[in-house]
């Protein structure tokens, strides 16, 4: 081969990537002088966190060595191989990350309690960091030694395919099982201890407040990080795959997005080593590292570019790609921070069914703008910049600065934990103060992270859909061709499907908790006056089998639906599966956006309200806000995310069965 | 022309429908024995109902000139003549049926008092099918007489379209005015006159229950009838100019949409006459006309095609079509009326959010099935039986009996008006027993109803769109071209956007009817006590403004949309134009028969807590029932009902702009 891909670079980029990773954990794992009831307390939080993980895993590795041994039967040993390295990376990530995230929850609030609010805040981040780096730089060491070892294989677009799809089987279990679980432990902890026994948020007293805390770091750390890492997978390979089907396989092109992806780990690199150098205040901070780091990315990347005499033109994709993720980051802050919220807390004042009409409303307008913006990126990438390959690549650059995106967000559940701690051990006032704040800032970015979850699970869908027609022989996907058409409206269906079923799922998964903490309160004598300690374990417990299980069907279906479309078509089978992918990705991506909007905006007008507006606290209007809030729940956190890994997960699927 | 159309039969069917609508209104119109309180109170109504009518046609006029001069300045005049035919039509049908649904209600709840609970409910039914009769036979009326005079002119299949463009317009005004008008009165009297004053419903001292009443009349009345009228029209012109485009103008296929509509009349016209001579439960007899009907057309459809030698794989879309309605119903009839409904009740009470999530659940996955049924309706009557011809037929069938459909459909409001005016004149229970029960089936026939114009709007909407595709001479449509994804993606935002808008619009109108509500309880002094007059009449116009005002702007973007979309890609505009449609139509048909059903599932659950379930009236339960069917009344009453119009008007617009 000709052409030599710059594994220097790769190998540069990923050695700071592991530096960035063994030092931001090192930090967050130190010796410090620990209260002995926060760090009990923290103890709890991350046995009942390993726990749910252990489980998992257990289930997994029989998952994962089925999986490996179909694929080896129909595709080959080496693709194989490839599955369980990238089933194997994501667990890895998520295993590093969410051990990083229970250490640093119980330093951020000693951190906050010692030296103050500065310090704390970069303590979580640090924490968020090791999820961040892990992810970004695991997903380019696997393609990289990849495409080291089998570039010149003949199948090294299906190798590449098989380890996204590796990825991707961890993340549905990470993100369905962990969605499931975090809600059905916050809601169960929300409606016997709030609502029927009336004590406070993170109370000890209440059983299931560890499964609560757990549910955090399972959910959005693990879960996100999984998420993450299959739409960066995703659009790297789906990238390189066009790359490789369009131009010939020693093509500049075919190395791009891993160049990319090396170039956003320095970038992300250098945005997280800005806030500890320049002075900018604790607020704008985690804005700041992002947008640090995707500048640096568009300059680097416009350099190397150029000096590799790369089309102009493809520069504009990967310039429009980085700066999607900003823009979309900007109206999710709009419609989940800005004046709607407002707005929302104010038509909460005429009573719980007013939230609700208003909530889903400002849910169904949300998406228009973000959905145009995906549109015009699509439009303008393929035809001014790069066909097909130019959408890959804006995913691919929109992912690139994902360890300083996914650090950000990461940030969240350790904030929000660091506060669950502060109450649970009784810190005074002052430390809760700066925990809140923490946790104000942690809910932001949670926002602004499932706008990008959601912003790069649609370009990545898009680039593996495209990769898929290629991959298919598909010059044209008719949609006056009744197959297509067929295709596309079932498609349609999957994602109301599977919200319908992953709401459910945590309707049922809480009503077994609300039974358990009550059961606790009624035989457990002294519960209730603090005198006798809950059984944590037990509602860990049920949160962790009732996840595990309730997303068993969900999962069997987004696996099987391709396949059965793929072959119950017979000879048109390809095409119907390319309708069914089109009308999943265009009816999942605005619902899944609408969920995460529609759930954020619900959180923030309960929290614009008690902190004072409109009524306050215990006022009908905050009533009102619960009631939206709760609902919202399993919107933001369980179905919403669980459509991105749908969407994905069939997009991946569909790419290997199109290439055997 | 060598092929002369069966304009006999159309006269014959076109005089029954005529005969049967004199008949069924002079019963119900007829003088009868009325209690003097009663009548007031009916008088109100009509008077409110006639009020609404005269200040939309009042706005309508000018409307309808505008577009009228513009097509005839883009056109042609016969075009222009067509446009105005059909909206006069459409006008004329919701003048009628709402005249006679005004006259029959009081006229059920005496007959209900004198006679009994059968011979009430074939008052109500009779005063339905005056609506459900005047829209089957004009709809034949006009497009038999442009078939009848321009079947020769070159421009046919443009002046069809003018017509059913005439349909559209007024559609528009009906059912996304009368959407907003109906809810904003009923939740304003809800939110003051239940929930803050304690008032019972349809209680006469609430100044709104006139307008609430009125809005019964408005949305589920005139608004339901347009909205069918439409869809009537739509199927039809699409197939007449696809049999146009397809095949010679003298086939048989053009006039075999008319003849089948011909042929519906007369099944329904049996259907209803079955009912009076056969004898059925009451409880049956609102399903028993229709299936009656759609057998009798099946088999009178398969004899006609037998002798006019049609190839008999055409009859196998006929018959799908045909079967389908009562597919959908069914489904529609278990999600809003069967187990689920029971479920709902019982989660409502662990509280309001879980309802709610319950509630979402339930109608995101209610679509699955309806779907994939059309799904393979589409692909059987293409591929078997007579490609998008053979799709657009079904549409037809489906629709064909539309007479009956509407008959029964507009017997709910009517039976729903009649217990009203029992409980504000003080009737005794015996007879609020009876008209409840009415209301009860009424409710039953409100969500199959929804169902069949969900339904009937995706045949509609894909038969306009295969039109509209063979119109642009577009042979493909390729997903894989940006400028079609663009407009998918664009398409795909629209329903999300009008449902914004209509539940908003519905909350800023519901919160000027508090006001003004709770503005007369403060200042009418002794009205709580009974013993002063509310002003009715300001509700009413209060309902009215809002209503007309709040559907402009959703309005205006339906139907600039297609114009600016065609026009905005210069070339690609076809192409992207039929994206936007489908994007449009693969959205909207989910999201609308999603928030039918999750409306219907929700004032059903509510109405079974109410029956005495789940702790009854006043229960936990109960209140949590409650902020469901609130939030399900703009659901199920506006927002969904309006994307069907959404979906036909983009799709009819988009046929004009094709050929011209």
């Amino acid at each position: 081969m000709a052409f030599t891909q710059p594994f220097g670079l790769y190998s540069a980029a990923t050695g700071l990537g592991l530096l960035v990773t063994v030092l931001t954990l090192s930090r967050v794992t130190r010796d410090y002088a620990h209260d002995k009831k926060a760090s009990g307390i923290a103890d709890l939080i991350r046995r009942g966190a390993m726990a749910f993980l252990h489980k998992e895993y257990s289930i997994l590795v029989v998952v994962i060595a089925a999986a490996a041994a179909l694929i080896w039967f129909v595709s080959g040993k080496i693709e194989s191989y490839a599955y369980v390295a990238g089933a194997i990376s994501s667990m890895f990530a998520g295993f590093v990350g969410m051990h990083a995230a229970t250490k640093a929850n119980v330093l951020t609030t000693m951190v906050a309690k010692d030296e103050g609010e500065r310090p704390a805040l970069l303590t979580a981040l640090m924490g968020g960091s090791v999820m961040g780096f892990t992810v970004a730089t695991l997903a380019l060491l696997g393609l990289g030694i990849i495409t080291f070892l089998y570039q010149d294989h003949i199948s090294f677009g299906r190798i590449l395919t098989c380890y996204a799809i590796g990825a991707s089987s961890i993340a549905l279990f990470a993100r369905v099982g962990g969605g499931i679980y975090t809600k059905a432990a916050d809601v169960g902890a929300d409606l016997v201890g709030k609502v029927e026994q009336g004590i406070p948020e993170d109370d000890p007293r209440n059983p299931a407040v560890i499964a609560d805390n757990v549910g955090d770091c399972v959910g959005d750390t693990a879960g996100m990080g999984a998420d993450i890492f299959e739409s960066f997978v995703a659009a790297v390979t789906a990238t390189m795959v066009l790359a490789l089907e369009t131009y010939s396989a020693d093509s500049v092109l075919v190395s791009l997005p891993l160049v990319l992806s090396a170039i956003g780990i320095f970038a992300s690199a250098a945005g997280l080593l800005s806030v500890f150098v320049i002075p900018v205040k604790s607020e704008k901070l985690l804005h700041f590292a992002p947008n640090i780091a995707i500048i640096g990315f568009i300059v680097a990347s416009y350099f190397y570019m150029q000096s590799a005499q790369i089309a102009t033109n493809l520069f504009g994709s990967v310039f429009l790609g980085a700066i999607t993720g900003i823009v979309i980051g900007l109206i999710t802050d709009h419609y989940t921070n800005g004046q709607p919220v407002q707005e929302l807390a104010e038509a909460s004042q005429s009573g719980a069914a007013t939230n609700l009409i208003y909530g889903l409303s400002l849910g169904f307008g949300s998406i228009v703008a973000a959905i145009w913006i995906i549109a015009a990126v699509v439009f303008a990438s393929y035809n001014y910049f790069g066909g097909l390959y130019g959408v890959s690549l804006a995913a691919v650059s929109m992912l690139a600065t994902v360890g300083i995106a996914m650090s950000v967000d990461a940030y969240g559940p350790i904030a929000d934990n660091a506060g669950g701690i502060a109450e649970m051990a009784g810190f005074g006032p002052e430390v809760r103060k700066i925990t809140d704040k923490l946790d104000t800032l942690g809910n932001m970015t949670a926002a602004l992270g499932k706008g990008f979850a959601i912003g790069s699970a649609a370009l990545s869908a898009l680039a593996m859909f495209a990769a898929y027609c290629m991959a298919s022989g598909l010059s044209a996907l008719n949609l006056i061709d009744p197959t297509v058409i067929t295709g596309m409206f079932i498609g349609a269906t999957m994602p109301f499907l599977l919200s319908a079923m992953t709401m459910k799922a945590v309707g049922r998964a809480a009503w077994k908790m609300v039974l358990e903490v009550r059961r606790q309160f009624k035989e457990i004598p002294g519960l209730l006056e603090g005198k006798a300690e809950p059984d944590y374990e037990k509602c860990v417990g049920i949160s962790t089998e009732a996840a595990l299980y309730e997303m068993l069907l969900p999962g069997i279906l987004t696996i099987a639906m391709p396949i059965i479309i793929r072959y119950g078509f017979g000879l048109q089978g390809k095409l119907a599966l390319g309708g069914f992918l089109a009308g999943a990705t265009l009816v999942g991506v605005p619902l899944a956006l609408m969920m995460a909007n529609a759930g954020g905006a619900w959180d923030n007008a309960k929290k614009f309200i008690e902190a004072g507006n409109v009524g306050g606290k215990g006022s009908p209007a905050h009533k009102a806000a619960v009631v939206g809030d709760t609902v919202g729940d399993p919107f933001k956190d369980t179905s919403g995310p669980s459509l991105n890994i749908l969407i994905k997960l069939m997009s991946v699927l569909s790419l290997l069965l199109a290439t055997i």
